[in-house]
């Protein structure tokens, strides 16, 4: 369906003005990173799997994809013709950003006649070390049954920001949300999956079509599987929340990222932070598999050069 | 904020791929249209109406949005250097989109650095005459509280491509959507606003943030006032539906359309239609005053030239 595209240096591009795109978001969008290995070679992670996820999205969005071999070989390509914009091993990676777009003429609300498959990368730093701070937003629903909150369809982002703006100048990281029909289980934050610890159970929100099913979370799950907890995937009540021991964040962006508070309806329930915490070793074994210091058991990983 | 844009001839624009509409669906839209009177004049109708419309959307996409000035100007002004491309008197309209989109770089989930307003037009012919037949949707939701669905954000149309796809390969025209949280009350057809007539009671449900606030809504709405009926903006549960004598659509694009039918769970309800609807009645009152054959004793339309 897609036929073979071409390298160009990043730029502008031509668009229609009557695009699907532009007038009624038929558009899905991926991300992934590529990392410089200790002896120069250069790693993707699981990169069938953001193929496959972008399969998923598509057929949601009435959109044709690539398929999982063209979108490898686009990153791929992507990202040997940016070698030089690969940080040095330790300092960061070569974010990698597919979109999948309606470009055909579209007056009509309707799917378009033509689409557009790109990619496109920058490199980016290992992200701050720091904590996140959430609200527990119980106002605005990110994603709701039905709906596409479990792809990466861009309509699901620019919906947040006037919440997240807000929860922003109140100095949290992000903003925690709930389900759209009851407003009593958490979800997922504004890019990112949550999991809970309490005891030897890490439990997460089951992705049943309002929660992004990550890559990150995925791999998490089968990492805290290995040392030998005990993970679930469920309906978490917000309630149940209050009495985790440790609460942690996974996304591309971030891998792991501990949560040092929560915020509910006023109340700030704070967790567990520091050197001894799973989200600490859970973020070093992945980011070391990722980067190629811990050996690569499960065939996450793929060398190009 | 917007400085003075150009006129230039329709075709491909420059967009940076890492633009906030292309990733994250940062955008607005309006409708609206041009006719031409029967001396050769064209009319505008409402048009600040859509100008104050897409500011109350940006606030909500967290954008700048042009003046109500600079909005109407940027209309008129397609509209005059298209003028020749608006249908003779009765023969159809131009169709105006006016779009306002994120066009900054944009990697991070957070509103754009730039935005692009712009304007387009396309000859449009006066719809066909038909009538529609609708299905209830009653897994997909168009909107949620505390969601864009009162707004013309982009991110309210690639998302029902699914369900209405799938809807029109079984023969109907559109979707009826009920509302996320209860399941039970009517709100609105993907792409118009819906009207029940029992008796010398018109109803529509109230736009409370998860309902387009349409124009063409709002012009029915006092047009049937001043013809005596009693106008209620309301919750219709989608029984009540049942026992209406009459249904009918409003929009930009189809001014006001009889409803034949409504299926719901397997159940086909049949309504009223032909020249004694009151549907016809208002529709030839509002393109009346839309096209000058009517005079517009609301101050409504603008002449341009």
């Amino acid at each position: 369906m897609f036929c073979n595209g071409t390298l160009t240096r990043f730029g502008n591009i031509q668009m229609c003005p009557s695009s699907g795109i532009l007038n009624y978001g038929q558009g899905l969008f991926e991300g992934l990173k590529a990392y410089r290995k200790e002896d120069e070679g250069i790693l993707l992670f699981r990169t069938e799997e953001n193929a496959l996820r972008m399969k998923v999205g598509a057929d949601r969005m009435c959109m044709p994809s690539p398929t999982v071999d063209q979108f490898i070989d686009a990153v791929k390509k992507t990202v040997l013709a940016n070698k030089r914009w690969v940080p040095p091993h330790g300092r960061g990676s070569l974010y990698i950003r597919p979109l999948l777009m309606g470009t055909g003429r579209n007056l009509e609300v309707k799917p378009s006649s033509e689409y557009t498959f790109l990619v496109y990368a920058s490199p980016v730093g290992n992200g701050l070390k720091g904590v996140l701070n959430l609200m527990v937003e119980d106002n605005v629903h990110r994603a709701t049954p039905g709906g596409t909150g479990g792809i990466k369809a861009v309509t699901n982002y620019s919906p947040i920001y006037k919440p997240l703006t807000e929860a922003k100048a109140k100095g949290f990281s992000d903003l925690l949300y709930l389900d759209a029909l009851t407003g009593s289980n958490i979800e997922e934050c504004s890019g990112c999956n949550i999991f809970i610890l309490k005891g030897n159970v890490i439990s997460t929100p089951t992705t049943h079509g309002t929660i992004l099913p990550g890559i990150t979370r995925k791999s998490i799950m089968e990492i805290a599987s290995g040392f030998g907890y005990q993970v679930e995937e469920r309906a978490i009540p917000i309630k149940e929340v209050f009495d985790a021991e440790e609460v942690f964040c996974t996304g591309t962006a971030m891998i792991v990222k501990s949560v040092a508070s929560i915020t509910y309806q006023g109340k700030r329930i704070e967790y567990k932070l520091g050197a001894e915490t799973l989200a600490q070793k859970l973020h070093a074994t992945l980011t070391g598999i990722q980067t190629g210091v811990i050996e690569d058991k499960l065939g996450w990983t793929m060398v190009i050069d």
